[in-house]
């Protein structure tokens, strides 16, 4: 049972956390505030880039990635210092970059309850009553906005001051961390493309695209800042891939779930948004698989159609519910969970990181965030 | 004047130049192999992605960039082995970034006289008869294929082998040059939501998304990655930038020329790109200064203009010359390529280094590549 692991996790690891997400909140507004200095004075025009880019790292956020490859560091026995958690802050730049693009690509409106970073300088576009097309002004700053900060991520990363051969092993698990992100994106979008839905596919995605980025690559990225010669010990990177695979399908699997009967306020997403995107994910091809003929070609009928109305996504999701697919995603959730949970009973894994670790799993597949 | 200089090369420099091209070439080819082998076991799925990205960087290019960091390696009395020719050939990478994301903003429908990658990945995803918008899965494509062109040049800078000392300062200069970059071309689309066209905003925007970009940042990447030393070694970087800024509004300068004048077969862009375009350029600027209140007039009403006829784009030709800005601006790349080559008879460059530095300018700014 996952919830019998709450109880081996002391209010002191939760306290800690919640300090570290705060550190990470504060070297993030250092970079950007030097970064905003350097750029006004190439221009005053990106003003509007810097604003944009502040709201958007510093409103909000769970952090995750910072603080699982803080508990990477923990379990390779480092000890956390300003530079480095100024290193790891960095995923956060990273990860703007990803939901910058995403959205942009999947013509998605909205991110956390407010416009997406296209919209947003769409609207900017029309009330400057600016000349040319608001909507690909829009898209050209969201690409530019993107690449901006995913080139202030590495950046953030090899300023951070951390010892050179800390740096140098985390830079090599960051590349390939994000070529990983790059191909799961783009099988992402070409699934989009193909008629039917495949489960086989979709967690294939959702491993490269989510469930490395988000989880095993950060625990990796923190275990070898904190430690650069585990880079060569595989007992605890290997551990760390044990808890981390199984736990960021199941994290994927809770987004999958999100996305369809997530609360707006919480996912600051419309409700049912990836009905009306048609998002391919394990959800839908275990629905589609699991319905009749009758209710297939109903949900069929209405997903990807941006125009589903209120009551329609309350009956198509009454429909996901009855095919069982829900409980069933429920059910892998749990398990793989365990799984990842049991991998971190491995000796290599310190008792104080195993309760980092601990923790940062339940908040990261738990239902209600 | 600028042709004297020119008997002060040797055709040795030539020749040396020419099989560092090729040398730059073999690299990047070396490069793109592992990571078609890497991306291939993730999903067969992006044979296409590996194409696209091969045919971009392996049958085009002038290398420009590569070739100012070799020059520049030599000014700081750097030997250059195979590692240093894999560090300075990253900057392709980061250049096939910027023109993917670059027509993808501008809506260019061709790049060296083939589909751009938006335009490219359009076309498969009609051929392959996918399912969903075409426009959309071929923006989507462009996007990730330029952030992941992005991080394999850094990547490609990371892992080749270079000392630690000097991989550190060039990755300073890296992160720099990417942010001047992309602040640039986020000015650059900015302007274009501008009423009136600005020639000290374009030469601004020049500057930044080009000049320092393509001339004066790859200079001092190759100086600091032939001598690390030289990172603090104010003189030569100082002389380096004194040829590179006035060289880099040069190439720029003769870049607005060849974006209305320019051969298509030359250029690998359709005659008179920039005029469909209304693309805001020092020339466009000069050009509208220049002119009485009926030529502007007419000008005015066509630039921008998707549809403008060959016979159109002849006739404001004609007025663009006329009105004085083609022969003015060709007097202004002279003196600032002369003023380029003035600043490398400075002390601190070697007779070997103003060879190169005095070849490759001339290649950058001539009238017909």
């Amino acid at each position: 049972m996952v919830s019998g692991y709450r109880c081996r996790v002391s209010t002191e690891v939760k306290s800690t956390i919640d300090g570290v997400r705060s550190e990470i909140r504060t070297e993030l507004a250092k970079y950007l505030a030097i970064q905003r200095s350097y750029l006004t004075t190439i221009s005053p025009e990106l003003v509007p880039v810097c604003n944009a880019l502040d709201e958007f790292l510093l409103d909000g956020g769970k952090r995750l990635r910072p603080l699982f490859a803080y508990a990477g560091l923990i379990a390779a026995g480092g000890t956390p210092t300003p530079h480095i958690i100024r290193a790891i802050s960095s995923l956060e730049l990273l990860q703007a970059c990803a939901l910058i693009h995403d959205d942009l690509m999947d013509g998605s409106d909205t991110r956390r309850g407010k416009p997406a970073i296209h919209r947003h300088f769409e609207n900017l576009h029309q009330s400057n009553a600016m000349n040319g097309l608001s909507e690909q002004f829009g898209a050209a700053a969201a690409v530019l906005l993107g690449d901006l900060a995913l080139v202030w991520s590495d950046q953030m990363l090899n300023t951070s001051e951390i010892p050179t051969a800390s740096l140098l092993a985390a830079q090599r698990i960051h590349d390939e961390m994000r070529i990983e992100l790059m191909a799961g994106q783009y099988l992402d979008i070409r699934e989009s493309g193909e008629d039917t839905y495949s489960l086989e596919r979709s967690l294939k995605i959702a491993r490269y695209k989510s469930g490395k980025y988000t989880i095993e690559r950060p625990l990796h990225l923190g275990a070898v800042i904190g430690n650069p010669d585990s880079a060569s010990h595989a007992p605890l990177l290997d551990a760390l891939s044990r808890y981390g695979l199984p736990l960021g399908e199941a994290f994927q699997l809770r987004d999958d779930l999100l996305g369809i009967f997530g609360d707006p306020a919480v996912t600051g997403k419309p409700a049912g948004d990836d009905l009306r995107e048609g998002k391919r994910t394990a959800l839908m091809a275990m629905t589609l698989d699991a319905l009749d003929d009758i209710d297939r070609a109903e949900l069929l009928r209405h997903l990807g159609s941006p125009a589903i109305s209120a009551e329609k996504v309350e009956e198509l999701r009454a429909l996901i519910i009855k095919s069982g697919a829900v409980d069933a995603l429920e059910q892998l959730i749990a398990d793989l969970t365990e799984e990842a949970l049991q991998a971190i009973e491995d000796p290599s894994i310190s008792p104080q990181a195993r309760q980092y670790l601990t923790y940062i799993a339940l908040s990261a597949v738990k239902r209600n965030t």
